[in-house]
């Protein structure tokens, strides 16, 4: 187990509403990321820079940047990231106030081509030239492997193929390695086995997890993943989320309930586990419906057995 | 990682229905059971010998035994258990026909008062009266710590006390102890711990473990639990469950979602779970509503790769 601190990176404004039918208003999408930006969370990723004709969902990404550029309320050291798949969302990212910019490269050649239109040798290639130009420009990259674990479309997928992609990272300077459970097939051996050939490449690494909860599995993968040294786990609130370009998408790994393992193990206690709890709620209630999270139904174990 | 065999013990027929406001009729009980008999999982738990008053859920629990005491239409090797709570049930269950029973003590104080009116201590010293007249009549005992990782009256449950009643077990000769996690309050560090202190009592005790899912860290516990030695797993068609005498019953780790999750990562590839799917699609029918368990509602990942 690490005794280094752990991080949360919030991606419920980004993976939680891109496959929602209803499409969130900027006040309300501001209403709950200021809901949790004080909790003690570092990262925040507000949206995406993609063609609003196929993802109308995060049409107001530059908006949303722009207003915590100017300050918003934004604490020290909260961190607001964006996701971007080409060169024309990294000069919107540049111009609206993305302060880490995450890409990545699906291990998969047909989530690839139905996410990017390119194979994963060219995403590649583009990857490496934005990251590049994004650190050149004194910005954090975080890049990542997506269908690292398996993908709906493919079935299995061979982790020398992923492997490959992440020596491709760490040799243009990448420090902050993501593998995303795009299609939610990982198992936790798997991960425990995948993220420590990546500490074996470099042992300089920062590694980060992005799990969904299609089977069920996505605290356990977490759980191996903290145990493998990975340090930034990727949640959504309410347990909202998935690929509209993954064969079946589903949620996330909650945010709340992974805030609530960690601090079950002794992690993270300065997180304020209401605030997340509240923000779910409001996501729940905006939606109308349940939201896949436990501790939201549940309540959390401090609270239920008096504060013990 | 074990490399040993691991066992499933199905206890949705006792621990699944035993909350539910709905009583199954026998036939139900017993198509459902039916259904999963060549499945390849090794023990079923049928069902308590409780006074029916109280859980009128568990009256034909007698009858239930005799019919595959009978025959049935059961397969050699498979194991039919039943919970224990006194005396009376002791023999209620030799009459009957249980091969393995199933006895515990609850490490909470109050868990134990309401359910069984008696003290740990009391407790104890009955069931180990219990266990050793089941053994010398020739049967399998289990022995179990409830609440063994925290209660949702009291709190955290100190480990000393889980370890001081298996001491006793291991004393009484009872090689199987299961460590039940009630209330749900389990986390997988917690699991790891105790478990491997409970080895370190006794290299060849034979660990079980049963855990409820109340805050999403159901399968995150069994992969820690498979990780620590434990060999035999609880868990309920559908994800039923709850101990109707906690203060928040909430369902067990679903059958199906945790035999895809030990296929995915190498073992008991033996067991059919289409079967145990075709199960929980029956029962959700019969309570009309969406079960827990997750693989029932995506599908397995197997069939949805097509095989891969």
């Amino acid at each position: 187990m690490t005794d280094q601190k752990v991080f949360i990176h919030e991606v419920g404004p980004r993976d939680g509403l891109q496959v929602e039918k209803t499409i969130v208003p900027l006040e309300e999408k501001i209403r709950w990321i200021d809901g949790m930006l004080d909790s003690g969370i570092e990262i925040f990723q507000l949206g995406s820079f993609v063609n609003p004709k196929y993802v109308p969902q995060m049409a107001d990404t530059d908006q949303l940047f722009s207003h915590y550029a100017k300050g918003g309320n934004k604490p020290d050291g909260v961190i607001m990231s964006g996701l971007v798949l080409n060169e024309k969302g990294l000069d919107r990212g540049m111009q609206c106030g993305v302060e880490m910019f995450c890409m990545g490269v699906s291990a998969s050649e047909t989530h690839s081509q139905k996410n990017t239109r390119m194979t994963p040798a060219e995403a590649q290639k583009r990857i490496i030239a934005m990251a590049k130009t994004a650190m050149g420009a004194g910005k954090r990259v975080q890049a990542s492997v997506q269908s690292a674990f398996g993908c709906g479309f493919e079935g299995p997928i061979n982790p020398e193929k992923v492997l490959g992609i992440i020596k491709e990272y760490l040799a243009a300077g990448v420090k902050n390695i993501s593998l995303a459970d795009t299609a939610g097939h990982a198992n936790p051996l798997q991960v425990e086995s995948l993220f420590s050939a990546i500490r074996e490449l470099d042992p300089d690494v920062e590694m980060a997890c992005h799990f969904h909860n299609t089977y069920g599995l996505g605290l356990a993968n977490c759980y191996a993943a903290l145990k493998s040294g990975v340090l930034y786990f990727e949640s959504a609130y309410g347990g909202l989320g998935g690929c509209p370009f993954t064969k079946l998408p589903a949620g996330n790994v909650s945010t709340e309930d992974l805030v609530h393992s960690l601090q079950r193990m002794g992690l993270r206690k300065d997180i304020k586990l209401d605030r997340l709890l509240d923000v779910a709620k409001n996501v729940s209630n905006f939606f109308d419906r349940e939201l896949p999270g436990s501790v939201l139904k549940s309540g959390s174990i401090v609270d239920f057995v008096g504060g013990k």
